[in-house]
Protein backbone atom coordinates (compact mmCIF):
# COMPACT_ATOMS: atom_id res chain seq x y z
CA UNK A 1 0.00 0.00 0.00
CA UNK A 2 1.66 3.47 -0.94
CA UNK A 3 1.80 6.20 1.55
CA UNK A 4 -1.35 8.11 0.83
CA UNK A 5 -3.33 5.13 1.13
CA UNK A 6 -2.18 4.15 4.68
CA UNK A 7 -3.19 8.20 5.52
CA UNK A 8 -6.35 7.27 4.04
CA UNK A 9 -7.17 4.40 5.48
CA UNK A 10 -5.89 5.34 8.73
CA UNK A 11 -7.99 7.72 8.99
CA UNK A 12 -10.94 6.11 8.29
CA UNK A 13 -10.24 2.90 10.52
CA UNK A 14 -9.81 5.24 13.94
CA UNK A 15 -12.14 8.30 12.37
CA UNK A 16 -9.85 10.56 13.31
CA UNK A 17 -7.88 13.74 11.78
CA UNK A 18 -6.10 13.76 15.55
CA UNK A 19 -1.98 13.58 15.64
CA UNK A 20 -0.84 13.84 19.03
CA UNK A 21 2.66 15.74 19.55
CA UNK A 22 4.95 14.09 22.00
CA UNK A 23 7.31 17.15 22.70
CA UNK A 24 7.94 16.00 25.55
CA UNK A 25 9.88 18.38 28.22
CA UNK A 26 11.31 17.33 31.64
CA UNK A 27 11.04 20.25 32.74
CA UNK A 28 7.20 20.35 32.11
CA UNK A 29 6.62 16.72 33.48
CA UNK A 30 4.77 15.86 36.82
CA UNK A 31 7.53 16.28 39.46
CA UNK A 32 6.88 12.20 40.31
CA UNK A 33 7.85 11.51 36.61
CA UNK A 34 10.89 13.52 36.90
CA UNK A 35 12.79 10.97 39.35
CA UNK A 36 12.24 8.24 36.44
CA UNK A 37 15.32 6.52 35.26
CA UNK A 38 14.34 7.16 31.53
CA UNK A 39 11.67 9.72 32.80
CA UNK A 40 10.96 10.96 28.62
CA UNK A 41 9.63 7.22 27.57
CA UNK A 42 8.01 7.17 30.70
CA UNK A 43 5.72 10.23 30.24
CA UNK A 44 5.61 9.03 26.51
CA UNK A 45 4.42 5.69 27.37
CA UNK A 46 1.73 6.94 29.88
CA UNK A 47 0.63 9.74 26.91
CA UNK A 48 0.22 7.03 24.80
CA UNK A 49 -1.50 4.70 26.47
CA UNK A 50 -4.31 7.50 27.26
CA UNK A 51 -4.30 9.02 23.77
CA UNK A 52 -4.10 6.24 21.18
CA UNK A 53 -8.38 5.62 21.23
CA UNK A 54 -8.17 8.95 20.14
CA UNK A 55 -5.17 9.83 17.74
CA UNK A 56 -4.60 8.34 13.91
CA UNK A 57 -1.33 9.53 14.13
CA UNK A 58 1.39 10.61 16.81
CA UNK A 59 4.31 13.14 15.82
CA UNK A 60 7.58 12.49 18.11
CA UNK A 61 9.74 15.93 17.66
CA UNK A 62 13.61 14.67 17.64
CA UNK A 63 14.77 17.68 19.05
CA UNK A 64 13.43 17.38 22.52
CA UNK A 65 15.08 14.05 22.87
CA UNK A 66 18.51 15.19 21.08
CA UNK A 67 18.62 17.97 23.86
CA UNK A 68 19.11 14.68 26.08
CA UNK A 69 22.02 13.27 24.19
CA UNK A 70 22.33 9.48 24.53
CA UNK A 71 19.85 9.24 26.83
CA UNK A 72 17.93 11.27 24.16
CA UNK A 73 18.32 8.70 21.82
CA UNK A 74 17.24 5.90 23.73
CA UNK A 75 14.17 7.09 24.65
CA UNK A 76 13.06 7.87 20.88
CA UNK A 77 13.99 4.91 20.09
CA UNK A 78 11.57 3.06 23.15
CA UNK A 79 9.14 5.87 21.95
CA UNK A 80 8.57 4.58 18.56
CA UNK A 81 8.92 0.82 19.20
CA UNK A 82 5.95 1.53 21.49
CA UNK A 83 4.09 3.16 19.24
CA UNK A 84 0.79 1.04 18.35
CA UNK A 85 0.82 -0.70 15.03
CA UNK A 86 -2.98 1.37 14.22
CA UNK A 87 -1.57 4.63 14.28
CA UNK A 88 0.65 6.40 11.37
CA UNK A 89 4.45 7.23 13.23
CA UNK A 90 5.81 10.99 12.14
CA UNK A 91 8.95 11.75 12.61
CA UNK A 92 9.13 15.51 13.15
CA UNK A 93 12.95 16.21 12.03
CA UNK A 94 12.96 19.23 9.21
CA UNK A 95 15.62 17.73 7.77
CA UNK A 96 16.93 18.94 4.44
CA UNK A 97 20.71 18.33 3.60
CA UNK A 98 22.31 17.11 -0.26
CA UNK A 99 22.17 14.01 -1.44
CA UNK A 100 24.36 11.93 0.25
CA UNK A 101 23.72 13.27 3.46
CA UNK A 102 20.02 13.34 3.13
CA UNK A 103 20.25 8.97 2.34
CA UNK A 104 21.68 8.99 5.81
CA UNK A 105 18.95 11.11 7.48
CA UNK A 106 15.82 8.59 6.04
CA UNK A 107 18.04 6.33 7.23
CA UNK A 108 17.61 7.31 10.64
CA UNK A 109 14.16 7.68 10.08
CA UNK A 110 13.05 5.07 8.30
CA UNK A 111 15.40 2.29 9.05
CA UNK A 112 16.81 3.10 12.48
CA UNK A 113 13.24 4.51 14.36
CA UNK A 114 11.00 3.03 12.32
CA UNK A 115 9.20 6.15 11.11
CA UNK A 116 5.93 5.95 8.66
CA UNK A 117 7.32 8.93 7.48
CA UNK A 118 8.83 12.54 8.30
CA UNK A 119 9.14 16.46 7.58
CA UNK A 120 11.54 18.22 5.88
CA UNK A 121 12.51 21.55 4.75
CA UNK A 122 12.73 22.06 0.80
CA UNK A 123 14.74 24.91 0.35
CA UNK A 124 17.91 22.51 -0.38
CA UNK A 125 15.73 20.80 -3.12
CA UNK A 126 14.28 17.54 -5.03
CA UNK A 127 17.67 15.67 -4.57
CA UNK A 128 17.41 16.81 -0.71
CA UNK A 129 13.73 15.33 -0.63
CA UNK A 130 14.17 12.17 -3.21
CA UNK A 131 16.08 10.02 -0.60
CA UNK A 132 13.03 9.80 1.66
CA UNK A 133 10.55 9.44 -0.56
CA UNK A 134 11.91 5.93 -2.55
CA UNK A 135 9.58 3.80 -0.65
CA UNK A 136 6.38 4.27 -1.61
CA UNK A 137 4.89 2.76 1.71
CA UNK A 138 7.28 6.00 3.41
CA UNK A 139 6.34 9.52 3.13
CA UNK A 140 7.24 12.67 3.91
CA UNK A 141 5.70 16.12 4.52
CA UNK A 142 7.34 18.90 3.13
CA UNK A 143 7.35 21.87 5.04
CA UNK A 144 5.21 25.02 2.99
CA UNK A 145 3.91 27.17 5.30
CA UNK A 146 4.35 27.72 8.77
CA UNK A 147 2.21 28.36 11.88
CA UNK A 148 5.30 30.45 13.61
CA UNK A 149 5.51 34.27 13.08
CA UNK A 150 8.77 33.95 11.27
CA UNK A 151 6.72 32.24 8.27
CA UNK A 152 6.13 35.81 6.90
CA UNK A 153 10.04 36.14 6.51
CA UNK A 154 10.45 34.20 2.95
CA UNK A 155 7.75 31.61 2.81
CA UNK A 156 5.37 35.40 1.30
CA UNK A 157 8.34 36.24 -0.74
CA UNK A 158 6.77 36.57 -4.35
CA UNK A 159 7.81 36.57 -7.71
CA UNK A 160 4.15 38.69 -8.79
CA UNK A 161 1.93 36.07 -9.11
CA UNK A 162 2.98 33.12 -6.77
CA UNK A 163 4.46 33.30 -3.32
CA UNK A 164 7.40 30.60 -2.34
CA UNK A 165 4.91 28.42 -0.38
CA UNK A 166 2.79 28.22 -3.34
CA UNK A 167 5.68 27.30 -6.04
CA UNK A 168 6.64 24.61 -3.21
CA UNK A 169 3.33 23.02 -3.07
CA UNK A 170 3.34 23.37 -6.79
CA UNK A 171 7.03 21.57 -6.79
CA UNK A 172 5.38 19.04 -4.43
CA UNK A 173 2.65 17.82 -6.64
CA UNK A 174 5.23 17.00 -9.21
CA UNK A 175 7.48 15.43 -6.67
CA UNK A 176 4.36 12.97 -5.89
CA UNK A 177 4.88 9.99 -8.72
CA UNK A 178 4.98 7.19 -6.03
CA UNK A 179 1.90 9.03 -3.85
CA UNK A 180 3.89 9.60 -0.93
CA UNK A 181 4.67 13.04 -0.86
CA UNK A 182 2.79 15.69 1.79
CA UNK A 183 3.03 19.05 3.20
CA UNK A 184 2.79 21.01 6.13
CA UNK A 185 0.86 23.66 6.28
CA UNK A 186 0.10 25.88 9.45
CA UNK A 187 -3.65 26.26 10.99
CA UNK A 188 -2.76 29.96 12.06
CA UNK A 189 -3.31 31.00 8.18
CA UNK A 190 -6.95 30.26 7.30
CA UNK A 191 -7.06 31.38 3.79
CA UNK A 192 -3.89 30.32 2.71
CA UNK A 193 -4.77 27.01 4.14
CA UNK A 194 -7.38 26.97 1.34
CA UNK A 195 -5.10 28.43 -1.80
CA UNK A 196 -2.59 25.70 -0.73
CA UNK A 197 -5.51 22.99 -1.15
CA UNK A 198 -6.49 23.75 -3.57
CA UNK A 199 -2.90 24.00 -5.16
CA UNK A 200 -2.36 20.72 -4.10
CA UNK A 201 -6.17 18.87 -3.46
CA UNK A 202 -4.77 15.36 -3.79
CA UNK A 203 -1.59 15.73 -1.30
CA UNK A 204 -2.21 14.59 2.64
CA UNK A 205 -1.58 17.97 4.54
CA UNK A 206 -0.17 18.04 8.41
CA UNK A 207 -1.47 20.95 9.98
CA UNK A 208 0.29 22.45 13.31
CA UNK A 209 -0.87 24.74 14.83
CA UNK A 210 -4.68 24.27 16.63
CA UNK A 211 -3.72 23.93 19.95
CA UNK A 212 -1.18 25.87 21.88
CA UNK A 213 -0.09 28.30 18.70
CA UNK A 214 -4.15 29.13 18.79
CA UNK A 215 -5.36 28.57 15.28
CA UNK A 216 -9.40 28.35 14.45
CA UNK A 217 -9.93 24.52 14.32
CA UNK A 218 -12.97 24.74 12.68
CA UNK A 219 -11.21 27.44 9.50
CA UNK A 220 -8.48 24.73 9.54
CA UNK A 221 -10.95 21.75 8.78
CA UNK A 222 -12.80 23.06 5.89
CA UNK A 223 -9.77 24.98 4.64
CA UNK A 224 -7.27 22.16 5.30
CA UNK A 225 -9.44 18.76 4.64
CA UNK A 226 -9.80 17.35 1.26
CA UNK A 227 -13.30 17.60 -0.59
CA UNK A 228 -14.03 13.97 1.59
CA UNK A 229 -13.62 15.72 4.57
CA UNK A 230 -10.23 13.75 5.11
CA UNK A 231 -6.59 13.47 3.71
CA UNK A 232 -5.56 15.89 6.29
CA UNK A 233 -4.01 15.29 10.09
CA UNK A 234 -4.06 18.09 12.85
CA UNK A 235 -1.09 18.02 15.26
CA UNK A 236 -1.84 19.24 19.31
CA UNK A 237 1.20 19.30 21.34
CA UNK A 238 1.46 20.87 24.51
CA UNK A 239 -2.27 21.22 24.67
CA UNK A 240 -2.73 17.54 24.77
CA UNK A 241 0.26 16.29 26.82
CA UNK A 242 0.79 19.63 28.99
CA UNK A 243 -3.13 19.51 29.59
CA UNK A 244 -2.05 18.79 33.54
CA UNK A 245 1.06 19.60 34.95
CA UNK A 246 0.23 17.15 37.59
CA UNK A 247 -0.75 13.09 38.52
CA UNK A 248 -3.58 13.55 36.59
CA UNK A 249 -1.66 14.32 33.23
CA UNK A 250 -2.51 11.44 31.63
CA UNK A 251 -6.64 11.36 32.58
CA UNK A 252 -5.87 14.90 31.51
CA UNK A 253 -4.24 14.25 28.52
CA UNK A 254 -7.21 11.19 27.16
CA UNK A 255 -10.05 14.21 27.99
CA UNK A 256 -8.38 16.81 25.72
CA UNK A 257 -7.17 14.09 22.78
CA UNK A 258 -10.86 12.90 22.91
CA UNK A 259 -12.40 16.23 22.95
CA UNK A 260 -9.70 17.55 20.23
CA UNK A 261 -10.76 14.34 18.11
CA UNK A 262 -14.24 15.65 18.11
CA UNK A 263 -13.82 19.05 17.32
CA UNK A 264 -12.20 17.84 14.21
CA UNK A 265 -15.02 15.24 13.12
CA UNK A 266 -17.56 18.36 13.93
CA UNK A 267 -16.00 20.41 12.14
CA UNK A 268 -15.37 17.89 8.92
CA UNK A 269 -19.24 16.31 9.06
CA UNK A 270 -21.63 18.77 10.16
CA UNK A 271 -22.68 21.99 8.10
CA UNK A 272 -23.78 24.94 9.60
CA UNK B 1 35.36 37.52 22.25
CA UNK B 2 31.95 37.78 19.87
CA UNK B 3 32.03 34.97 17.29
CA UNK B 4 32.96 36.69 14.58
CA UNK B 5 36.09 37.86 16.36
CA UNK B 6 36.70 34.17 16.98
CA UNK B 7 36.44 33.02 13.58
CA UNK B 8 38.97 35.70 12.52
CA UNK B 9 41.49 34.72 15.72
CA UNK B 10 41.43 31.31 14.63
CA UNK B 11 42.09 31.86 10.45
CA UNK B 12 44.76 33.87 11.71
CA UNK B 13 46.78 32.24 14.24
CA UNK B 14 46.26 28.45 11.89
CA UNK B 15 46.74 30.67 9.08
CA UNK B 16 43.94 28.01 7.51
CA UNK B 17 41.00 28.76 5.61
CA UNK B 18 40.17 25.10 5.78
CA UNK B 19 37.39 22.85 7.03
CA UNK B 20 37.88 19.49 7.41
CA UNK B 21 34.65 17.69 7.09
CA UNK B 22 33.76 14.44 9.38
CA UNK B 23 30.69 12.57 7.26
CA UNK B 24 32.14 9.38 8.42
CA UNK B 25 30.58 6.46 6.68
CA UNK B 26 31.83 3.04 8.02
CA UNK B 27 30.97 1.52 4.47
CA UNK B 28 34.16 3.85 3.11
CA UNK B 29 36.67 2.99 5.84
CA UNK B 30 38.99 0.76 5.74
CA UNK B 31 38.46 -2.93 6.18
CA UNK B 32 40.23 -3.16 9.67
CA UNK B 33 38.58 -0.24 11.39
CA UNK B 34 35.45 -1.29 10.90
CA UNK B 35 35.48 -4.36 13.22
CA UNK B 36 36.62 -1.40 16.03
CA UNK B 37 33.42 -1.05 18.97
CA UNK B 38 33.58 2.23 18.16
CA UNK B 39 34.48 2.69 14.36
CA UNK B 40 33.23 6.28 13.61
CA UNK B 41 35.39 7.83 16.49
CA UNK B 42 38.29 5.89 15.80
CA UNK B 43 38.00 6.79 12.73
CA UNK B 44 37.63 10.69 13.26
CA UNK B 45 40.41 10.27 15.82
CA UNK B 46 42.42 9.09 13.65
CA UNK B 47 41.67 11.73 11.14
CA UNK B 48 41.57 14.77 13.05
CA UNK B 49 45.33 13.69 15.09
CA UNK B 50 46.18 13.51 11.22
CA UNK B 51 44.77 17.05 10.25
CA UNK B 52 44.23 19.47 12.67
CA UNK B 53 47.86 21.42 11.77
CA UNK B 54 46.00 22.13 9.02
CA UNK B 55 42.54 22.88 9.59
CA UNK B 56 41.10 25.88 11.15
CA UNK B 57 37.87 24.27 11.41
CA UNK B 58 35.92 20.47 11.23
CA UNK B 59 32.29 20.54 10.24
CA UNK B 60 30.78 17.32 11.47
CA UNK B 61 27.92 16.09 9.78
CA UNK B 62 25.03 14.66 12.36
CA UNK B 63 23.66 13.31 9.82
CA UNK B 64 26.15 10.06 9.44
CA UNK B 65 25.77 9.91 13.40
CA UNK B 66 22.51 9.86 13.95
CA UNK B 67 22.16 7.02 11.33
CA UNK B 68 23.85 4.75 13.59
CA UNK B 69 20.95 5.48 16.29
CA UNK B 70 22.57 5.86 20.14
CA UNK B 71 25.40 4.41 19.42
CA UNK B 72 26.26 6.80 16.88
CA UNK B 73 25.73 9.26 19.25
CA UNK B 74 27.46 8.28 21.23
CA UNK B 75 30.49 8.75 18.61
CA UNK B 76 29.35 11.91 17.97
CA UNK B 77 29.95 13.03 21.73
CA UNK B 78 33.31 10.97 21.27
CA UNK B 79 33.97 13.18 18.45
CA UNK B 80 33.13 16.87 19.55
CA UNK B 81 35.02 16.49 23.07
CA UNK B 82 38.49 15.02 21.05
CA UNK B 83 38.61 18.43 18.98
CA UNK B 84 41.24 20.30 19.94
CA UNK B 85 40.18 23.84 21.78
CA UNK B 86 42.37 25.83 19.18
CA UNK B 87 39.69 24.68 15.79
CA UNK B 88 36.11 26.01 15.48
CA UNK B 89 33.77 23.25 16.32
CA UNK B 90 31.02 23.39 13.41
CA UNK B 91 27.70 21.33 14.16
CA UNK B 92 26.40 20.32 10.61
CA UNK B 93 22.67 20.31 11.17
CA UNK B 94 21.02 22.43 9.26
CA UNK B 95 17.88 22.28 11.58
CA UNK B 96 14.83 24.96 11.49
CA UNK B 97 12.07 24.80 13.50
CA UNK B 98 9.35 26.68 15.43
CA UNK B 99 10.51 28.72 18.73
CA UNK B 100 10.14 26.52 21.83
CA UNK B 101 11.99 23.86 19.17
CA UNK B 102 14.99 25.45 18.19
CA UNK B 103 15.63 26.23 21.99
CA UNK B 104 16.00 22.37 22.12
CA UNK B 105 18.05 22.03 19.25
CA UNK B 106 20.06 25.08 20.54
CA UNK B 107 20.82 23.00 23.82
CA UNK B 108 21.68 19.86 21.93
CA UNK B 109 24.74 21.54 19.50
CA UNK B 110 25.47 24.47 22.43
CA UNK B 111 25.15 22.58 25.91
CA UNK B 112 25.25 18.54 25.14
CA UNK B 113 27.92 18.62 22.15
CA UNK B 114 30.03 21.46 22.97
CA UNK B 115 30.04 22.59 19.28
CA UNK B 116 31.06 26.58 18.71
CA UNK B 117 28.43 26.68 15.91
CA UNK B 118 25.57 25.18 13.46
CA UNK B 119 24.43 25.00 10.32
CA UNK B 120 20.46 26.02 10.10
CA UNK B 121 18.17 26.39 8.06
CA UNK B 122 16.47 30.10 7.15
CA UNK B 123 12.89 28.71 5.99
CA UNK B 124 11.05 29.12 8.61
CA UNK B 125 12.34 33.10 9.45
CA UNK B 126 13.84 34.57 12.90
CA UNK B 127 12.15 32.92 15.80
CA UNK B 128 13.47 29.71 14.41
CA UNK B 129 16.80 30.98 14.02
CA UNK B 130 16.99 33.30 17.37
CA UNK B 131 17.43 30.87 19.56
CA UNK B 132 21.12 30.03 17.96
CA UNK B 133 22.19 33.64 18.57
CA UNK B 134 21.25 34.37 22.01
CA UNK B 135 25.05 34.28 22.97
CA UNK B 136 27.47 36.09 21.21
CA UNK B 137 30.79 33.55 21.70
CA UNK B 138 28.27 30.57 19.60
CA UNK B 139 27.28 31.40 16.04
CA UNK B 140 24.61 30.00 13.61
CA UNK B 141 26.34 29.72 9.35
CA UNK B 142 22.49 30.10 7.74
CA UNK B 143 21.96 28.25 4.70
CA UNK B 144 22.04 30.86 1.85
CA UNK B 145 22.67 29.36 -1.61
CA UNK B 146 24.17 25.81 -1.30
CA UNK B 147 26.34 23.76 -3.77
CA UNK B 148 23.83 21.25 -4.65
CA UNK B 149 21.79 20.78 -8.18
CA UNK B 150 18.52 21.47 -6.40
CA UNK B 151 20.01 24.39 -5.15
CA UNK B 152 17.89 26.05 -8.45
CA UNK B 153 14.27 24.97 -7.42
CA UNK B 154 13.39 27.84 -4.67
CA UNK B 155 17.06 29.46 -4.34
CA UNK B 156 17.14 30.93 -7.59
CA UNK B 157 13.03 32.24 -7.04
CA UNK B 158 12.99 35.87 -7.65
CA UNK B 159 10.73 38.94 -7.17
CA UNK B 160 12.54 40.86 -10.31
CA UNK B 161 15.07 42.42 -7.90
CA UNK B 162 15.78 40.12 -5.63
CA UNK B 163 16.52 35.95 -5.75
CA UNK B 164 15.50 34.10 -2.58
CA UNK B 165 19.55 33.31 -0.98
CA UNK B 166 19.51 37.35 -1.57
CA UNK B 167 16.80 38.19 0.29
CA UNK B 168 18.25 35.42 3.00
CA UNK B 169 21.71 37.20 3.22
CA UNK B 170 20.25 40.86 3.62
CA UNK B 171 17.88 39.54 6.20
CA UNK B 172 20.79 38.15 8.39
CA UNK B 173 22.96 40.87 8.00
CA UNK B 174 19.35 42.45 10.09
CA UNK B 175 20.11 39.27 12.48
CA UNK B 176 23.79 40.02 13.26
CA UNK B 177 23.24 42.32 15.85
CA UNK B 178 25.36 40.09 18.60
CA UNK B 179 28.35 39.16 15.33
CA UNK B 180 27.45 35.67 15.44
CA UNK B 181 25.40 34.97 11.86
CA UNK B 182 27.00 33.37 9.32
CA UNK B 183 26.08 32.41 5.61
CA UNK B 184 26.45 29.01 3.76
CA UNK B 185 27.02 29.21 0.17
CA UNK B 186 28.09 26.89 -1.99
CA UNK B 187 31.71 26.97 -4.04
CA UNK B 188 30.04 25.57 -7.30
CA UNK B 189 28.26 29.26 -7.98
CA UNK B 190 31.27 31.08 -8.39
CA UNK B 191 29.66 34.36 -9.80
CA UNK B 192 26.71 34.43 -7.15
CA UNK B 193 29.29 33.79 -4.16
CA UNK B 194 30.75 37.11 -5.20
CA UNK B 195 26.99 38.92 -5.14
CA UNK B 196 26.54 37.36 -1.81
CA UNK B 197 29.43 38.69 -0.88
CA UNK B 198 28.86 41.78 -1.83
CA UNK B 199 25.51 41.86 -0.07
CA UNK B 200 27.03 40.53 3.56
CA UNK B 201 30.92 41.60 3.32
CA UNK B 202 31.20 41.28 6.98
CA UNK B 203 29.32 38.15 7.53
CA UNK B 204 31.51 34.87 7.90
CA UNK B 205 30.80 32.30 5.21
CA UNK B 206 31.04 28.61 5.07
CA UNK B 207 31.85 27.01 1.41
CA UNK B 208 31.08 23.75 0.85
CA UNK B 209 31.94 22.39 -2.61
CA UNK B 210 35.77 22.88 -3.42
CA UNK B 211 36.43 19.10 -3.26
CA UNK B 212 34.16 16.05 -4.41
CA UNK B 213 31.54 18.61 -5.31
CA UNK B 214 33.99 19.57 -7.61
CA UNK B 215 34.08 23.55 -7.53
CA UNK B 216 36.60 25.96 -8.24
CA UNK B 217 38.58 26.35 -5.53
CA UNK B 218 40.63 30.00 -7.26
CA UNK B 219 37.51 31.32 -8.18
CA UNK B 220 35.74 30.35 -4.54
CA UNK B 221 38.33 31.88 -2.55
CA UNK B 222 38.51 35.38 -4.19
CA UNK B 223 34.80 35.84 -4.52
CA UNK B 224 33.97 34.06 -1.29
CA UNK B 225 36.55 35.45 1.29
CA UNK B 226 36.26 39.03 2.46
CA UNK B 227 38.48 41.82 1.07
CA UNK B 228 41.56 40.64 3.48
CA UNK B 229 41.42 37.47 2.04
CA UNK B 230 39.50 36.06 5.41
CA UNK B 231 36.52 35.36 6.73
CA UNK B 232 35.30 32.43 4.86
CA UNK B 233 35.72 28.59 5.96
CA UNK B 234 36.13 25.96 2.85
CA UNK B 235 34.82 22.57 3.37
CA UNK B 236 36.01 19.65 2.06
CA UNK B 237 35.01 16.53 3.30
CA UNK B 238 35.08 13.10 1.09
CA UNK B 239 38.30 14.37 -0.54
CA UNK B 240 40.02 14.22 2.52
CA UNK B 241 38.63 11.53 4.76
CA UNK B 242 38.71 8.94 2.28
CA UNK B 243 41.44 9.81 0.00
CA UNK B 244 42.34 6.79 0.73
CA UNK B 245 40.36 3.55 1.75
CA UNK B 246 42.88 1.43 2.64
CA UNK B 247 45.22 1.78 6.11
CA UNK B 248 47.60 4.85 5.11
CA UNK B 249 43.97 6.77 5.31
CA UNK B 250 45.24 9.00 7.79
CA UNK B 251 48.65 9.67 5.94
CA UNK B 252 46.46 10.29 2.88
CA UNK B 253 44.22 12.66 4.98
CA UNK B 254 46.91 14.49 6.35
CA UNK B 255 48.47 15.16 2.27
CA UNK B 256 45.49 16.45 1.48
CA UNK B 257 44.67 18.17 4.63
CA UNK B 258 47.74 20.18 4.05
CA UNK B 259 47.75 20.21 -0.01
CA UNK B 260 44.28 21.77 0.57
CA UNK B 261 45.60 23.81 3.04
CA UNK B 262 47.91 25.83 0.68
CA UNK B 263 46.09 26.07 -2.62
CA UNK B 264 43.85 27.47 -0.34
CA UNK B 265 46.27 30.21 0.86
CA UNK B 266 47.56 30.07 -3.07
CA UNK B 267 44.26 31.46 -3.61
CA UNK B 268 44.25 34.51 -0.89
CA UNK B 269 48.03 35.47 -1.17
CA UNK B 270 49.12 35.04 -4.93
CA UNK B 271 48.03 37.83 -7.25
CA UNK B 272 47.99 36.04 -10.71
Amino acid sequence: MNFHDKVQQIIAIKNSLLCVGLDSDIEKMPRALRASKNPLFDFNRAIIDATADYAAAFKVNLAFYEAHGVGGWQALHDTFSYLPSDVLKIADAKRGDIGNTAVMYARTVFDVLGADCVTVNPYMGFDSIEPFLMDETRGAFIICLTSNPGSHDFQYFSNGEQRLYERVAGMVNSWNRRKNCGLVVGATHADELAAVRRISPELPFLIPGIGAQGGDLVAAVRNGADAAGSLALFNSSRAIIYASGDDDFAQQAKEAAQATMMQLNEARFINE
